[in-house]
């Protein structure tokens, strides 16, 4: 190891995908020691990053060992079980988020309960263990109810919105055989689905992006805009108090995204996230501190970046595999319309309706900005329009 | 190899300073396959770059080695010496800027000869064997005149000033000593220093970027202001014409930098670079493309980004090495002070006078921007003010 590497900081991050992948982009400027624990020399961080350590990155064994050779472990995902987390915390490893903050990301159940206790704005929701759960809670709240597995969600699985007791009932029988606990919700009717993001440092400073609009299609992120067009100022700055009191409540360090339903009286909280995040992807072109940036800065217990943006508005569109695995043969026409265009691609295998990348343009006319942002990604995911 | 490599080209860098860590840095969003040829691990590039390879970059047996494995070579550096270009050609490589491009890079006297023919705007110069040609010289534009290695200089090395006959001849002396061919210049009396960098794809697409002020302190680039204030709109739309005219002329595939004095009647050429340059270095947090993403999507021929800025100004300053090693412990200090401050570390061993780094601040204010990065780069340096 040369002089530099002992005066810097070694930051392993859990996981290899495209969140590791960004944030060893982001670690480049920085100088720190950034090393990944992915599963192949072909997971999306591992392709890129001088230092990638391969092994299960949810066994305490391969945790351990990677964990000898960094000064703080972070994490690219939420499934790393806490009984390592406690065991690597034992040992000495930092964890940033630590466990206690992590439990918030990994059950819903522990989730929601905690957001009850903070008075956080919640749909009506309750665990089930059996149908009588269900068929109650729809009582009082209506048709169709939504179904979510209180663990190892994500992208829209886990999520069942079900129209009828029968259809709950299918829904329960499979999570029993699966021991998957379960809860359910009212379905919100929202207007749009906003997110917010803040980091946080174990010093305990805060730092709040813009809140942005997402568009989810089939439970997946498809478009974010950035600020949310049209939300009232009182109401974008009651979101970021909220992402702030969570974080700190929660005891976060690094990012916190948490996922609202905006409704005609206010916003609800649907989910958290304690990692750089889907709906942050337009902070690398699009503001002056990268979530990713943000991320390492917060769990180096450095000061924080300006969440500042470069524009009046960001928009990005995420990429999903079509059936052609050649992406970069449509660079040239996407590159050749819209120069201003930023293409963002993860080195992921192409498989339909995979994210392997996204595409982010800045300016001043949202509606402007997401026409062309639709139409690089469709372009580029080349199935026929 | 993974099948989503099959369908990306893959990009090699030869040499492995701070230039190749930045492209590859720009090549991670790319999703194009990047290599290095480096000298070691501890290379600025091999140390973030997951496919590193180390050897000689200058040696024909190594480029040959490297190049097999890409589909086009580019460089972080001018120092591959044409009968080495002229091979690997020969071989097939794929080189971008080719060697008839590079000689301009490689040797002021082939430079200063086609920028005659092409009437590109020049000091007074002549080639010296002999301490007859200095005097005659001089004896026109009156002392102290400037003496020039052709080849193998960079950053004020291979350049004197010289103030008479004596001095002259002690430089004569030692290049004939190490047969390195000379070139005198006068010195221009100029106001300051400007940089105009331009991007030229194989089709032919061109992109110019805002000219800048450089400011240089012992022929070290130190601060970089963009665009240069108070530059009128005509001299530098001329500037950009001549950067244009020049890649064109040259054949230059990739970024080209023509380093310029700016006197009271225009400009004069005083050097050029076909790679990314320091003085470009601001564009990664100051426009829309960084010079680093346009150079790669110049040598892949794909279609060139928007050069266009995200501030009115930006303004980059060199991190030089002090005594001390231990950089990173003095981020908490000027990340504190600046949270709109982008820090970048090279990875680099600390010596004093290296560089190491470079912070970049974007905003309104030249003077202000100026004053910001000054302090953080100096206080970075950490020797005593």
């Amino acid at each position: 190891m040369s002089e530099t590497s002992r005066t810097v900081p070694a930051v392993g991050m859990v996981g290899g995908g495209q969140l590791a992948r960004m944030t060893h982009q982001a670690g480049i400027a920085l100088g720190v020691d950034f090393r990944v624990l992915a599963a192949g020399p072909d997971d999306s961080a591992a392709r890129v990053c001088a230092d990638a350590r391969f092994g299960d990155d949810r066994g305490l064994d391969d945790l351990l060992a990677f964990a000898e050779d960094c000064d703080v472990l972070t994490f690219d995902h939420e499934h790393v079980p806490q009984p390592v987390l406690r065991e690597l915390e034992r040992t000495g490893t930092v964890l940033r988020p630590g466990p206690d903050a992590l439990r918030h990301a990994q059950d819903k159940l522990v989730m929601r309960a905690r957001l009850r206790e903070l008075g956080a704005p919640c749909p009506r929701w309750r665990e089930v263990s059996e149908i009588g759960h269900v068929t109650d809670f729809a009582a009082g709240t209506g048709w169709p109810v939504v179904l979510k597995a209180a663990r190892g969600g994500y992208d829209g699985k886990g999520v069942w919105v079900v129209g009828d007791a029968e259809e709950a009932a299918a829904v329960l029988d499979r999570a029993a055989r699966e021991r998957v606990p379960l809860l359910v919700e009212e379905r919100v009717a929202f207007r749009r689905e906003l997110a917010v993001q803040v980091a946080r440092s174990p010093y305990g400073q805060v730092a709040a992006y813009p809140v942005v609009e997402t568009v989810q299609r089939d439970g997946i992120c498809h478009e974010v805009v950035a600020p949310a067009p049209g939300l009232a100022e009182d109401r974008a700055v009651a979101a970021q108090e909220l992402a702030i009191e969570l974080a700190t409540s929660l005891d976060v360090v690094g990012m916190l995204a948490v996922e609202l339903f905006e409704t005609d009286t206010g916003v609800v909280v649907n989910e958290l996230a304690m990692r750089p995040h889907n709906s942050g992807h337009w902070t690398i072109d699009g503001a002056r501190t990268s979530q990713f940036e943000q991320h390492l800065r917060a769990v180096l217990d450095l000061p924080l970046g300006s969440p500042r943006t470069v524009a009046p508005y960001a928009v990005m569109a995420n990429l999903l595999g079509g059936r052609d695995p050649d992406v970069y043969s449509r660079y040239i026409h996407v590159m050749a319309k819209d120069p201003e265009l930023k293409v963002h691609l993860y080195g992921k295998q192409v498989r339909p309706g995979r994210k392997i990348g996204h595409v982010t343009v800045v300016g001043d006319d949202p509606a402007d900005l997401l026409e062309r942002a639709r139409t690089a990604a469709a372009y580029l995911k080349g199935d026929p329009q």
